[in-house]
């Protein structure tokens, strides 16, 4: 059996990652968070976010997260991808793609992976203001 | 200002739909739904699904929920498309993106979303087997 996860933190682009993302004919609802860098911080306005990540801390402990959810909560896919390097606003630096037979469970799961990663998963970002 | 809603029934594909979405730089949540076929209906193969309305009441009533949506909810944007005609399974017949500035808010108003159209949009389903 294919394994139900699949994770990564790379450099590639969400945009790139997401071509990769295979269709589902069990699945009936294909529920995809993105986490789009916003063109202010506080106040003040910025060019982007730097991300960067100790590996292999970071990579481990989202396999973890998606073991534990995939082993206990009802079935589902997942895929995560998280970008390291410079994130420009208006682009994304994280995916969270959940597939789930029917809606419901997609939104709590999609939820509880990003809120899960906010709080475990330690990848570090540099405000880029471009003065 | 740009209206905060674009909703559209027609026979064009999801995929199609998405190429046209624009990023945002002010909301930091993108979440998309998508509604797939799946290739069962109740234990019994299907080869996909065709769907069909009558425009001028499913229109105006998609219209109607994103307009109550964007107006008593809080701040966000949405974008739905439902397809009409044949869907063949793996394949999704609606997207629904709403942006919002936080994550948690995206979460609820698109499920809220997915549940009013599943109840009041009149979109007609003619499961087909290939047989």
């Amino acid at each position: 059996m294919a394994s139900p996860f699949t994770v990564s933190i790379s450099a590639q682009s969400v945009a790139e990652v997401e071509k990769t993302f295979m269709p589902s004919t069990t699945e009936g609802a294909d529920l995809r968070f993105h986490g789009v860098v916003r063109d202010t911080e506080g106040d003040a306005p910025i060019t982007g976010i730097d991300y960067s990540c100790y590996e292999a801390m970071a990579l481990p402990e989202l396999e973890k997260i998606a073991r534990e959810m995939t082993e206990s909560e009802e079935a589902h896919r997942v895929e995560i991808h998280h970008v390291t390097g410079f994130v420009p606003i208006g682009v994304a630096s994280i995916v969270i793609r959940v597939q789930t037979k029917h809606s419901a469970a997609a939104f709590e799961l999609c939820r509880e992976y990003l809120r899960r990663i906010k709080e475990r998963v330690p990848i570090w970002k540099k405000i880029e203001t471009g003065l």
